[in-house]
């Protein structure tokens, strides 16, 4: 795989001259089109210690306007980031559209890095390999324009570089000892890499090899490729959106017309004496619990979506008052803001996870995107349809990084949603919470209702189960709540 | 102080019992109302260990619609906060308008307990009691409503209650050796909180103490109190606002027509040999010193003002060029973002504040108040006017915590800036650099003048000086800018 970068290309002095001016009057025209752009850059480099990353951005940074571009080198990771999934430092580092975001090593070095100091077994690196295919995959299909530069450096050329830099007193600084002990293992590390490349190398998010043994050569190449690829998406961005093959349906044809929700039992009820009694074993239970998950660093996502007048805010406050208001935090999640919209869509949850041994409750979700969006067509057939896929890959990050994640779903009858919403017009402090928008909404009932199935269908999942909630009988909803999440967290600890 | 704080307010059952209802419902009246008010609210819980803090806040957010609730509870500062100045965490915790934070102790514990244990000393105390209040005057001059209730046991009482809860195993766990450490030194504590009680009670922030012996005088004292003042102030908000007496002019005014930006020398030059070798010797010093800084966790933010065309983006250029691209931010200041909007003025600049070693370099800054949104009118005399004070407050908590803070306003001649506008407007590729903003703030150049010299005046300061750098010699002030730089980390380090 490195053969080719080990032919000693080479650019003389001459010709670089005469070149970079022209190029960088070049990507400073087509970096000032990305700022209107809808789309962001994200650059990764990686490579072998020695070749050149950290000269070659500052090159290429030093050739731009750097005010529009954000540079992220991994460091070890901080309190704050130990805390939430991995990939958690990578999203809050994500630059908004418009801008240029340069990665050192970013997401593809931990895999890469950990097998070769055989920390991890050739599978789990596999597995982590796919976790960074779907990102770059999810993010892509965002609009993100990709480019990753693997820098490489053939083995004596790697030592000679590296005792050239130690001879140098101005350079000595950049040889660190993990260098030499990079350098041991080159032929492994060699070898990982290229696995690595050839799994992460996709058509979204392809890899350029570098050779990096002379640097006019290296910085020309990245230079180049960056003016191109960036014209071309620009150019691409700026085309009329082709119009995309309509999906095919994700609805499992019932033939008997029976769906998870036409199967769920809305006439459960429990008495009032009874429900008195329930709620507050159920919240003790739970506040004890909370506070043991508080102790061990556990932390509890909870999402709560459903109909309209399903009874989602009493629901939560019944929650809320078994915990200590200083352990959740309620999310509601309404239309995004100008902010949120510049990033990619999941952005806006990513930033709201808890820190370790809180609880964040989302008052609805990720789930927009399935429900909302896709009935009233506030995102293109494709965008929904991939969702299911990122979101499923979201959860799983978070459920591996041991956050207990547990998901309502809140139903009621069409009929009894009608008496709600009659009494919720009648009732003067009620009122506020009754709006054009829930009219509208119930005229759709029907799409919502196939949405909801095709969700609960493709969402599912083993370690991220949907908790499918009958709330004709708000009293038995809460409690039903209440116990899901106490079993949740109980299997947790 | 707390004598009437110790006179057994007592709420029999019955009355709590009828009120309580009545009072919810005109708590979440009120809060629906804020929800699409201007201003967020600030509720600050302190007082003695078990004086039921915590549940009183429970049950507040009980009462109320806790989606719009955000609560803080000091713990140990993460290491992202140890790196920045302490208010950090404040400000990264307050909440937006429409919403509610309510916060345990917050910025007036660390002066009250770190006093209490004789760490720190009267005078340390007054001042850092001087900082919660001009940060809560910056607050309140921005629209927060502040409600501060300081919960108060006699001593007998508190001996009382910390043995009650550690008899019941329900409640055992609330009590821990911290708690009687505290008691130990009621007396002194009871003192020192008074003293800090007396300096912090503001007419815009007062603090409320409320007996705490008895749970249901507490709760209905806090939450009527909370309705009453969110009430008042919903009122006020809603009211046109009053026109305020015009500032008294800022400007000193100079009999000889003598100003610092007329007594800048902008003739001063440097010839283009000299500056080719002088530049590459001041990036190079320059990069071996932000190394430094980088491994002694010194960080640096560098704030970049002038007159349009006077060639920041170019000096910012030449500084970032000799630094490496891993430990530098920089961010381009234009009108807030819809988000940012939602908060007190200098939280979008809090947020942006670099990490420990790190540069941040503000291309435009917070001082834009006292510039273009005074020139033109964006905001009210009040605001700038008070702006310089907040600005000089915030400056000095960076400076106070070990950031190097240096401060540019590159100033051209009249005549230079119309050569370079022109030129702009002539060259294909200087085009995009030009707008009629520039030629409408070139028509106001005498206001925009004014402001200058009123803003240096007022925030040179000792510990956060303004270095003119005159830019008619563009390499000239590129030198300017590189060695007053080094000469400031240097003093740090």
């Amino acid at each position: 795989m490195f053969e080719a970068a080990e032919v000693g290309n080479k650019i003389s002095k001459e010709d670089y001259d005469r070149e970079v001016p022209i190029l960088r009057e070049e990507l400073l025209a087509a970096q000032l089109e990305l700022r209107d752009a809808k789309f962001p850059v994200l650059i990764v480099i990686g490579g072998v210690d020695g070749a050149g990353k950290g000269e070659t951005v500052n090159t290429l940074l030093a050739w731009m306007d750097p005010r529009y571009v954000e540079t992220f080198a991994l460091g070890p990771p901080t309190d704050e980031e130990r805390e939430r999934p991995s990939y958690w430092r990578f999203w809050r580092a994500l630059p908004p559209r418009g801008k240029i975001g340069i990665f050192f090593g970013g997401w593809h070095s931990a895999p890469i890095v950990d097998r070769a100091y055989r920390n991890i077994d050739d599978a789990e690196m596999e597995r982590q390999l796919g976790e960074v295919v779907a990102f770059e995959r999810m993010l892509a299909a965002d609009g993100v324009l990709f480019l990753k530069f693997w820098m490489h450096l053939s083995k004596k050329r790697q030592r000679k570089r590296l005792r050239a830099l130690e001879k140098d007193k101005r350079t000595r600084w950049r040889v660190t000892a993990t260098d030499w002990a990079h350098f041991e293992i080159y032929d492994r590390f060699a070898r990982i890499s290229a696995q690595a490349l050839r799994r992460t190398s996709t058509a979204e998010a392809p890899w350029t090899i570098v050779e990096a043994s002379d640097r006019r050569y290296q910085l020309l190449t990245v230079g180049r490729l960056l003016r191109d690829r960036l014209r071309a998406h620009l150019a691409a961005a700026a085309a009329p959106r082709p119009a995309l093959p309509a999906p095919a349906t994700v609805a499992t044809p019932t033939s008997d017309g029976i769906t998870i929700l036409s199967s769920l039992d809305l006439t459960r009820t429990i008495e009032e004496n009874a429900y008195g009694e329930r709620l507050e074993l159920c919240q003790g239970r739970l506040n004890l619990l909370a506070r043991r998950a508080t102790k061990d660093g556990v932390s509890t996502v909870i999402v709560y979506e459903g109909v309209d007048a399903a009874g989602k805010g009493g629901n939560i406050r019944r929650v809320t008052a078994a915990l200590d208001a200083r352990m959740y935090h309620i999310i509601p999640v309404a239309a995004p803001t100008e902010e949120e919209r510049r990033y990619p869509y999941l952005w806006r949850f990513w930033r709201h996870l808890p820190r370790a041994g809180r609880f964040a409750i989302f008052d609805r979700s990720w789930y927009g995107r399935v429900l909302v969006e896709r009935v009233e067509g506030f995102c293109r057939p494709a965008d929904w349809m991939r969702a299911y896929t990122e979101i499923n890959d979201f959860e799983e990050q978070l459920v591996g990084h041991g956050v207990v994640l547990v998901k309502f779903w809140l139903q009621i009858g069409k009929a009894e949603q009608l008496r709600r919403f009659e009494d919720r017009a009648a009732t003067n402090f009620k009122r506020f919470k009754i709006t054009d928008d829930d009219w509208r909404n119930r005229d759709r009932w029907d799409a919502y209702e196939q949405a909801v199935n095709d969700m609960v269908e493709r969402t599912s999942t083993e370690h991220a189960p949907w908790t499918l909630v009958a709330t004709n009988d708000k009293r038995f909803a809460r409690i039903q709540a209440l116990e899901t999440l106490h079993a949740a967290i109980s299997r947790a600890l």
